[in-house]
């Protein structure tokens, strides 16, 4: 039974509220009830202290962690948790790392897993790319970490990272790795991975939204179309050694499409290179900065006018170059989009 | 106030979903039910019938459809969302689709976005690979409309699929089309957004995680690392034509990583290709069918050894092939990993 009380000063608010919490609980949560009302009678006959009692229950049904789950337990699920809390064993805490993608920066286009996680998440340690409507998500008490680039300042070292995740982890900490966009794409997920594994440190990747999803959803366009591409490539502006050298002769067939990562500062190269293997100065190209965001932009131009359309619009954010594709409207004009997350 | 009672059976469930209620619920709530009792007061002065009143409330504060941003509402936007409901011009209602991705199945990796718009959807047109899962956070009064395949039938046309979403707009509702993975990798939004234009039906994208990065998850493995790779493609085994060719001797590099969606019946022709342009037979490649479900499997394998273990595995279901990853413990055997989901 749900009641939501506002001392009668909004019963629409409350009623609305009452209605959205019961669609929200799993059907199981009244069947649950009467499973637990047995086990209730059994647990006072051998656990006396009504603390103790109260404190076994709290052990398996926790706010947040994973309650929504274990709302859905069969009722041999719960007499195993059951049992399992009356093992009263309760195993040292040992602090684990979920690899998190945050999404472009929209909080519509965050999986509910990153958003269940940053809400039992003891510390969070985030870059720069991460929106601050994400970081809302997590819990007031959380520590929050931030490991991006502070202004004027360097990037912190990612050998700074790997020793502070793996160093929370161990005092105990549920951490979480929040990355903006995927962290498997260009995101240094496996630097990461390698210095948990090397430190024995339990961890998990739930992957994210990638920026070129959202910026392809943006400009209404499918990364893939039959008949047009049977692949798209994601690829990145810049590796350790400077400008990335890529397939350019393969990037530069009229079909190509691709999605540049970290593009803005490589786009003269990228331009010289594809034009010197053949592409077209008229081959399309959308510039798309802050994907998902309020403050998005789109531009739709050609290779030929590339570096002069980013100097002219101003694109200095995190910008997503699609290779090959058109705005739906027209090129060389800023352009409105339907965007995931306008209703 | 949030109350939540079990009669009796299970104080201790009921105490844990009241403190998960209420860290969701915005701070702000308080606040607004204020500003609410003001307005009432006001409204009751100019609409004297009170159901005339209650429908006034219900149309701002409806369960699912964006309550929780509605929540977050300052006394501004409160009183502007007032204001408009006031003046009683309910505009015409016109239908909209949304494009959404279902993600690849697990619950975690669908997204705020697409959970939202499956909680106020009319109609969900939904295929074959959409979870159960994430079926069921549609409402049950929605209409659910299948258009994958049937056993023994052929799949619903496309052009059947887009005359059943222009046509569900067309009659006002709020259409989902709901598709596995993300839409716009190798799923064939574009065709349906074109019919939308064509129609003029207002539409918008909502962009899923695709099922290459869920199996990158699964198998530990970053899809990009800096000093390996500068790219990975998204390929399809299967084109208009049939196989899909591709630029295989790029691919065949030692240091190439792609991944092959709908790989499983062209793999015998994507080893063949791989080959004859100098992939050795020892090149890596995991299979990794029904990512992030509970019947995932993965097995590592090199590309010699891709035909016969698909075969001697039984790889039947929808699988992704990642060309030049391995699976973190050893290759050749079938391979438990840390899943995102598993707690």
């Amino acid at each position: 039974v749900v009641a939501i009380g506002s001392e009668g000063s909004a019963p629409g608010l409350a009623r609305a509220l009452k209605a959205d919490i019961e669609t929200r609980l799993p059907k199981t949560t009244g069947r649950l009830a009467g499973t637990i009302a047995s086990l209730r009678a059994r647990l006072s006959g051998i656990m006396p202290e009504f603390a103790d009692r109260q404190k076994l229950w709290a052990g398996i049904f926790t706010p947040g962690q994973g309650l929504g789950e274990r709302l859905k337990y069969s009722d041999t699920e719960l007499e195993q948790a059951f049992e399992q809390a009356l093992d009263g064993q309760a195993s040292e805490k040992i602090g684990k790392v979920s690899l998190v993608g945050a999404g472009p920066g929209s909080l519509d286009l965050l999986t509910i897993g990153a958003q269940r996680r940053l809400h039992s998440a003891d510390v969070i340690v985030y870059d720069r790319l991460v929106s601050q409507e994400v970081l809302d998500m997590g819990r007031r008490e959380a520590k929050y970490i931030y490991v991006g680039k502070a202004p004027g300042a360097h990037t912190t070292r990612q050998e700074e990272i790997n020793r502070i995740i793996v160093e929370e982890a161990k005092a105990g900490h549920t951490v979480v790795r929040l990355k903006g966009g995927d962290p498997l794409v260009f995101g240094r997920a496996d630097e990461e991975i390698e210095a948990l594994e090397a430190a024995g440190i339990a961890h998990e990747i739930v992957p994210g939204i990638t920026s070129a999803a959202a910026a392809a959803a943006s400009i209404g366009a499918s990364l893939t179309s039959r008949g047009h591409n049977k692949s798209v490539a994601l690829l990145t502006g810049h590796d350790t050694k400077g400008f990335a050298e890529q397939d350019w002769a393969g990037l530069a067939r009229p079909n190509a499409r691709a999605a540049v990562y970290m593009g803005l500062g490589a786009s003269r190269f990228i331009q010289g290179r594809l034009m010197l293997h053949g592409a077209s100065a008229e081959f399309p190209v959308t510039i798309v900065e802050n994907a998902s965001r309020e403050n998005e932009k789109i531009i739709g131009t050609t290779l030929g006018n590339l570096v002069q359309d980013i100097e002219k619009y101003e694109v200095l954010g995190p910008a997503i170059l699609l290779l090959g594709y058109s705005p739906k409207e027209a090129s060389n004009i800023e352009f409105q989009p339907l965007r995931a997350g306008n209703e």
